[in-house]
């Protein structure tokens, strides 16, 4: 046989994703699969709505995952609300915003930016500005931007949209289960998460949520197919006036009915992925939201810390920085691909270039899940040191892990104060 | 904790997908994630692609999964061959050629169809006079159909395609891996796989093979996002004169240059779902084509020797028959509801109902992959005899599993006979 065993090397995954995953996870896939309208299935798909209404900290109805990767999940919310010739406004702050408009265009909509410079965020008075000029149906923004290392602040944008009647649509696939986000609170209508970043699943599933101001607008334009259709439904189709959704893959009104006591059939439910959420979103509610989003802190100034003591300097505007992503600039001279070819292939360690303009200027280490872990940090740190040594670099060097252990040594200080 | 371990009923599926899953693909799963421009893991991409290749019977260049279910590779297929306003032809025998139609509608195709009845396929020689008559710049056909238990053959159709220039396009997610397709022999421009049927890999991934033909129509659309593209990328697509596909997340100009050597970010490849689909794969190579498809009828001719020898009716024109799934008429006076409960409940075996207008009037039964096994077929036929004895209908006792036995105990002797 031409084809040997799956043979996979030891990886300590660092990049902004896909991020390591929890060996529960892993072993969960491995269970035997059940068919898609099987009562042991269904009762599963039911819990993992409820499962990720509690990750999404809403009380929406509608809360489950769409079969594609993160992107499909973007692509789902838009393509279902926006109807050719509908303003959407994007704030753009670096790639993941470019794609918002590039699957809102496609879609038709007639697409409004405002640009900053990447490595920066916007205030929440400029978009709430722009949303007041612009007037869009809908307001999409990256939460977390994965190319710039940047977090935009949002809570403030739900309640401009709801008075002014604006979708707000929050793409939150770097920030999920990493940083705290409060759908219901911060008035979000529909929501995006991602499974390979912070809730440390494979790729593979895209976990949204939207609430009935969303779903209002999809109702209206909602079809089901001619093969499986009722006379009922048959006749409410005649009764729409809005225009149908481009795709049916990704068409929410269909998967919500499948997601729903109906069970229409769409497609047939990921099994194994479904399992792997299930177990990812299992962990991520032992290890307590609040919990994780202190983990996810205390590793990232761990990392900043040895980054800084290095004598490394930082990428962006610290006060917009993205918790779980931390961008390094490149030193001088530096070749930025033989250092992560070096890290990959001596230590086995993946760490990320980034794209567009900052291809080669900056590398991007994530502390997202499973893989935002004390070893992994410490290991990243010891091992880009001995790289950059190689490559002729000015490092400071023996400093970089003392000042991670510091970070860790004081936070225990803290817990142990606040015990006592 | 509210949620427990994930305790799972062992069952014996026997629907047209999804189907049981061979432990080794369910291990394969368990094998820890690798970043997805890792050179051990884009190892794995390509050699994923080149088994693909064998089992469609092609040396097509274009051979890799769609990241979804089998209906996001339809799609794929469809929305980035499909402009406004062109023809498709779609002979409709059942409900998955009314989902094909579906598809092309919302995409602005002008579809025209041709239909015969459920339980029947037609002469090829038909579908050819449409295509003269309609001249569509596509036809996209269902090859095998599980709504009814049809297979539409189509051996003879690539030809009469390429003369009139039409795209021949094959929805063969029921049969590829358990029927015999040769994709460059047929002369077929594009054909969809699904995972959870004769391939028996969990749902969530849809291989799909297209040659240059398709490639042509595909790059005359391509569009590269704004935030990755270089200042080639654009001003190639200044060229273009043909509209843009308007799915991002099925745009396969795309999804191409992802598994092409560029590697041009799109999503995050499903890592654990591509190694489920690599050891699935190897283990049909290690079978054989050949070999599969002889077990695939085998089983098929016990499953319905025993069918007809406890005096039940098929579904459908014998003639027309889908290797992988037989359909049977629900006898008089019986509820095809607590039949298939109490198979479920008592037996832990799966069957499926049908659609529209076959619901509650067939039982539809798969031999399908993994679950396409001798034992599997014996405990079905067993189970429903006692079911349908249970549910005071009028069958042959003792005769169904006599039935299969001796086809399998024949076939031994012709394999004998031909070693000797």
């Amino acid at each position: 046989m031409k084809y040997t065993d799956l043979n996979t090397p030891n990886r300590t995954i660092m990049t902004p994703g896909p991020v390591e995953v929890d060996p529960r996870v892993l072993r969960a896939m491995s269970t035997p699969i059940l068919g898609q309208f099987d009562p042991a299935f269904t009762n599963i798909m039911n819990e993992v709505m409820e499962m990720l209404r509690t990750i999404f900290q809403t009380t929406n109805q509608w809360a489950f995952p769409v079969d594609g990767t993160s992107r499909s999940g973007i692509e789902a919310i838009l393509c279902s609300v926006i109807e050719p010739g509908d303003k959407v406004l994007v704030p753009i702050f670096g790639r993941f915003g470019y794609l918002l408009t590039e699957i809102c265009e496609r879609y038709g909509a007639d697409v409004h930016t405002i640009e900053c410079s990447w490595g920066e965020v916007f205030d929440q008075q400029e978009i709430i500005a722009a949303i007041r000029d612009i007037q869009p149906k809908v307001l999409a923004v990256v939460h977390g931007e994965t190319s710039t290392g940047c977090m935009q602040p949002i809570d403030k944008l739900g309640t401009i949209c709801r008075e002014e009647e604006v979708l707000f649509i929050v793409d939150a696939v770097a920030t999920i289960g990493g940083v705290d986000i409060k759908v219901d609170e911060w008035k979000i209508d529909a929501l995006i998460a991602g499974t390979q970043k912070c809730l440390s699943i494979p790729a593979g599933m895209a976990p949204v949520t939207y609430n009935e101001r969303v779903e209002k607008v999809i109702t209206q334009r909602k079809k089901v197919e001619k093969g499986i259709s009722t006379e009922t439904d048959r006749l409410e189709e005649l009764d729409r006036s809005h225009s149908f959704v481009k795709s049916n893959y990704l068409d929410l009104s269909m998967l919500q009915d499948y997601w729903s006591p109906r069970r229409l059939n769409h497609h047939t439910e990921a099994t194994s992925m479904l399992y792997a959420l299930r177990e990812g979103l299992r962990i991520i509610l032992e290890e307590g939201l609040e919990n994780r989003f202190h983990r996810h802190q205390l590793h990232e100034q761990a990392l900043m810390a040895g980054i800084e003591a290095m004598g490394l300097k930082r990428y962006g505007n610290p006060a917009a920085k993205l918790p779980t992503v931390t961008c390094i600039e490149v030193p001088t001279g530096v070749n930025p691909e033989t250092v992560r070819e070096m890290l990959l292939d001596q230590f086995g360690i993946e760490i990320a270039k980034s794209f567009g303009p900052l291809e080669g200027k900056i590398w991007r280490i994530g502390t997202m899940g499973y893989s935002c872990r004390k070893e992994n940090v410490l290991f990243t740190l010891a091992a880009l040191e001995a790289v950059l040594i190689r490559h002729g670099a000015k490092v400071e060097t023996g400093k970089a892990m003392q000042a991670a252990l510091d970070i860790y040594h004081n936070s225990q200080l803290i817990v142990h104060a606040e015990v006592l």
